[in-house]
């Protein structure tokens, strides 16, 4: 068993082609010694925004903190904590904070995410 | 992509044996087409506590609101809102509610999990 605050956690900077203001927090994944799925909590600065992307896995999201939109391909649903969101392979999808706060998420993937490709798609449909 | 709020997602009561005061809401799960793991949200009430047990599946936790422990073993350790834990498959585990308010966490556990046997482990080293 392993037990941590996550804010004990390295936070790194996403530097992903898209990422605005983003930072990631590994919080459980191989190192850990988890065999199937990683844990990692997002933190969006005001304004910022991840990629906008899709991949051949899934994410399992949860809103932890702060208040935005996801965009699912061009479409802006409002999300604040509480939230939980699937996203199914291929779904292009942004997460953009629209508050004042951090918008903070915990985002889950299957470990095989390292060896499949992530494509950018184009920014449309939102006023940056 | 789906959208919820976890209040909108039916609440069931935890009928294992050793369970007590515990709800669940599957999050994420098959039904929603997740091909590798389930995200799940449990309600601890006060006083109460999940079973004592084992299993040869992992959990990714992450506790969302409230106070209490997690038993590794018999050794308990304090826990609270934003914590991160990793229990290892065969980990004897346990959560209990030491607050006033109740224990909301997230467990999230690979789909295999439904195939596979927990283990009740006896209760000592805590007081009821």
């Amino acid at each position: 068993m392993k037990l941590q605050r996550s804010e004990d956690v390295e936070s790194r900077k996403v530097d992903m082609p898209g990422a605005i203001g983003c930072q990631v927090r590994r919080l459980v994944d191989e190192a850990e010694g988890a065999p199937n799925f990683a844990m990692r909590l997002f933190e969006v600065a005001p304004d910022g925004h991840t990629p906008r992307h899709s991949h051949p896995y899934e994410h399992e999201l949860y809103i932890v903190e702060g208040a935005g939109v996801i965009l699912e391909g061009d479409v802006a649903h409002p999300i604040a904590r509480g939230d939980v969101i699937f996203v199914a392979p291929d779904d292009v999808h942004q997460f953009r904070n629209t508050g004042d706060v951090p918008l903070k998420f915990l985002c889950l993937v299957p470990n095989s995410y390292k060896d499949l490709p992530a494509t950018l798609a184009p920014e449309c449909g939102v006023e940056d």
